[in-house]
């Protein structure tokens, strides 16, 4: 502590004394920012690219029959499974959704007759609802119909009654930006709670820091947020034994070991799971609310892939429904924020942006604050919002394009299904492998035993042993997947995450080239 | 400091002993929320929005020939000028944007003849860049041609060359959500600096805060940017009778009267100004940059307005374009972040969030930190991507577009330049008032003396004068427009703030209608 108060020291005599301009550097910038860490946009995918673009290199050589410069790969492509972007790995858009965009964007098509009329109503409604442009700002939670619709769908699912007051629109269509943004503000409303009080407490490091409980493995977005709003990241295990289930037990032992370290605020729960790609049974659901009534936690459920459940016995149970029907006082007093997305589900428009989010027991005050932060960001995208409108508003029977839409949908879900246990029974066929089924969400999250050879030539060349095997691969077979590191696992095991977005042949491609690896691997450091 | 730290144990000690639940508070969550104020969609605005839905039932009744409850208003519509919402004000899209958007939401129309050839070649061109769906995630800086395509417009626009690697595109294509979003992570990477000093400091009650300097007036995204990420902030006034210039002596002066209050890291510039709506010359813009230089600070010019210039002796240069021609050292040292936006200039795209930042003289370890919090978020919207290309890369002389391209930007700019010019004349021509040119942007900032009585009687009511002055205008006449006092302004003096978007003929019935109104409200309070 006194070295940092004689920095501070220093760096406020130094500032005052000289008058030579001196740079922003990477220790003088906001610490949080360079702990931040990303996995999934991380050095395995940027050297995915660099290989990419050697392969380019080696196409436009070969196609003017000059002999290629450097080495020869042995492969021809990369097959991307590190990033849930449907429409990069070939998914085609939903032509439905592309229909209502056009349309809405050029309003000269109202006349072309290729673009169906249940499309044209659809872009009509919606302008009509927003002054006939989309070129407009929405009201900053989202255009009064869209925050309608999306009632309309959750009292559907839930078969609850669902305010479009209580919801906001989010600029982020895509899951993580989604998410981001609005976990960021929902993040700043909670986790600097004490921070005027910290600033003026006695160096007590950390304690009155807000603290937020988030799974591990998890999606980087929770960690990132985190680290820039400098909460303390309480991380909790999902027991891998069980099939990536929550056990309370668990998270209340964390809790006491970090109790000292901070004021436990928020509790994140993915569901179905990312990376770990499980559907949580309804009974573990309640216990996590029960869980949280007792810590004063407010629940910010990640909801983006409840159309991606595979299990056939199984379906999606959101955690609103389950909190109404808690007993006694905790379905009227849990904080429950549930985030959606149009980036995953069957639709997977990654790039466009639209989601939502849903508020379940908050202060009206409070609200009222939180969307007096969205006001300073006015208004999400407004194609964004258009795009979720006809996610949850798809064609009816009986309407033009409903059978094309079923058709589509159903054809990305099939095969979703069918690569979701390819995946996990041809890992499970592998020596020293074991995954969960992937029951949820769009990825496969195996262990996988490491030969003690390999540990050790990962970490004399500084790697985490997974990353190392995940970067061997890549080299070897130019698929990207994303090792498990980054995601966060219990120590002394090793995973990766892998999406199972790519075409059926391709994901049977990968399994086969997996397997050739990993043979290999297991051979050289055994 | 001591009640401080009581409330921090208290809320600790209470938190461990008892279990009831108890929700998030206005009392208990971030207090930098709550402080936040954000005017252009403060009270009045919510105000107009009732009006606005009395008058439609007023409408509905008549239809059906009933006679309407309440009290009938002397006005028929309400007219807003009190956002830069440029299509909300009846302003028609440029079509060739449009063009280009519905061909690459909807590929089939590839096929449609009445989508111009140059509109298919752009989005062609930024399909196969995409991976051929606007539904996919670009890399977090943004698709690699519209950066390349922003360098362009920014090297013919500067003559000087732009490099993409320090240009990255925003999700915000409106004015406030672009700009929010880049700078909210640049003052993530900037203000926070001191922050893990600062938690282990004893309690010096802010010093080692980071301080940003922002003009006041100024647009209050940034005060609500610094409240979220607890920067201290440092206004300095715009000299009103110097057409609302900045004032390099002033800028020192506030400087030194902060300095124990926190540690300045950036300085806010908007140009052209908002609320201000005016160009600044290259002189004080050098003189501006070696202030910056003085004092370590990274210059944030909001350039959102670029377009936007009606003097016709004047023209727009940039912040880039003057610190290059700084001599010694400054031209190479000063860090310079310029934003710019697709929402304003002739094309008001607030809905479809497009813009970008470039950065100047930042540290590559720096830029790389930024980078990689951009990379949390994903992407930004792929459609607002598009439309920023569109915007830097316009149909060229001998393209099919090309001439409706340039008829429909004269027509909007031409329009805002006879509006400016009849907005600062109008109200110049009212007693009281005084209204510096509207050179640039597309707001008037008038200052008007209000009455002593006036005065009083806004005080009685707990409200600011110029807010009730606005208040009643709206009640009065059915026009809304924003109080100087949200946006800052000289303790004693009056403003507000008044959109020169409507058309010209509303523009000058809002003109009739503000001088029937400040008439009768004189005589009223004299």
């Amino acid at each position: 502590m006194r070295r940092c108060r004689n920095l501070l020291r220093v760096a406020n005599s130094s500032y005052l004394l000289t008058r030579s301009y001196t740079k922003l550097s990477v220790d003088t910038i906001n610490p949080h920012v360079v702990r931040l860490e990303y996995a999934v946009r991380g050095p395995i995918v940027q050297r995915a690219q660099e290989l990419d673009l050697e392969l380019k290199k080696v196409r436009v050589a070969l196609k003017f029959s000059i002999l290629p410069q450097g080495t020869v790969k042995s492969f021809e492509e990369i097959i991307r499974c590190n990033i849930g972007d449907c429409q990069a790995a070939g998914q085609k858009p939903i032509s439905f959704i592309r229909h209502v965009l056009s349309v809405a964007t050029n309003p000269q098509l109202f006349r072309n007759p290729e673009i169906p009329e249940d499309a044209k109503m659809r872009a009509r409604r919606f302008l009509d609802s927003c002054g006939g442009s989309v070129g407009v700002y929405s009201q900053s939670t989202g255009v009064q119909v869209v925050r309608e619709d999306v009632a309309r769908y959750i009292e559907k699912r839930d078969n609850l009654t669902s305010n479009p007051m209580n919801i906001f629109l989010s600029s982020g269509a895509s899951e993580a930006v989604k998410v981001s943004n609005i976990s960021a503000n929902l993040q700043s409303l909670i986790v600097c709670h004490f921070s005027i009080l910290q600033l003026l407490s006695t160096g007590r490091d950390g304690s009155g820091r807000a603290g937020v409980m988030v799974p591990i493995p998890q999606y980087p977005l929770y960690s990132a947020t985190n680290a820039e709003y400098n909460a303390y990241q309480i991380g909790y295990y999902l027991v891998e034994s069980d099939g990536w289930s929550l056990d309370v037990d668990q998270l209340e032992e964390v809790l006491q070991q970090n109790r000292d370290k901070c004021v436990p605020r928020a509790l994140v729960v993915i569901n179905p799971g990312n990376p770990t790609g499980q559907l949580l049974s309804v009974s573990t659901i309640q216990r996590v609310l029960e869980f949280a009534h007792r810590h004063n936690l407010v629940v910010l459920a990640d909801e983006v892939y409840q159309h991606n459940v595979y299990a056939s016995d199984r379906k999606f149970v959101s955690f609103k429904r389950v909190l109404h029907d808690m007993s006694g006082s905790l379905a009227k007093e849990i904080q429950l924020a549930s985030f959606m997305s149009c980036s995953k589900g069957y639709m997977g428009e990654c790039g466009l942006r639209g989601g939502y989010c849903e508020l379940v027991n908050f202060d009206p005050d409070v609200q009222a604050q939180l969307y007096k932060c969205l006001s300073a960001r006015l208004c999400s995208s407004l194609l964004g919002q258009l795009t979720l409108d006809v996610v949850v508003n798809p064609p009816e029977p009986g309407e033009p394009s409903y059978e094309v839409y079923q058709q589509e949908k159903d054809s990305v879900l099939n095969a979703l299904k069918l690569k979701a246990a390819l995946v996990s029974e041809s890992l499970n066929a592998l020596p020293g492998f074991s995954c969960n089924p992937v029951t949820g969400a769009m990825y496969a999250f195996p262990q996988v035993k490491l030969p003690p050879k390999a540990i050790e030539t990962a970490k004399s060349k500084g790697m985490a042993p997974d990353f190392f095997y995940c970067l061997s691969f890549l080299e070897d077979s130019g698929v990207c997947i994303v090792p498990g590191s980054g995601f966060g696992q219990v120590p002394g095991t090793w995973h990766f995450r892998i999406t199972i977005l790519p075409s059926v042949e391709q994901m049977k491609t990968v399994m086969h080239k997996l397997e050739r690896f990993h043979t290999t691997f297991l051979n050289k450091y055994s």
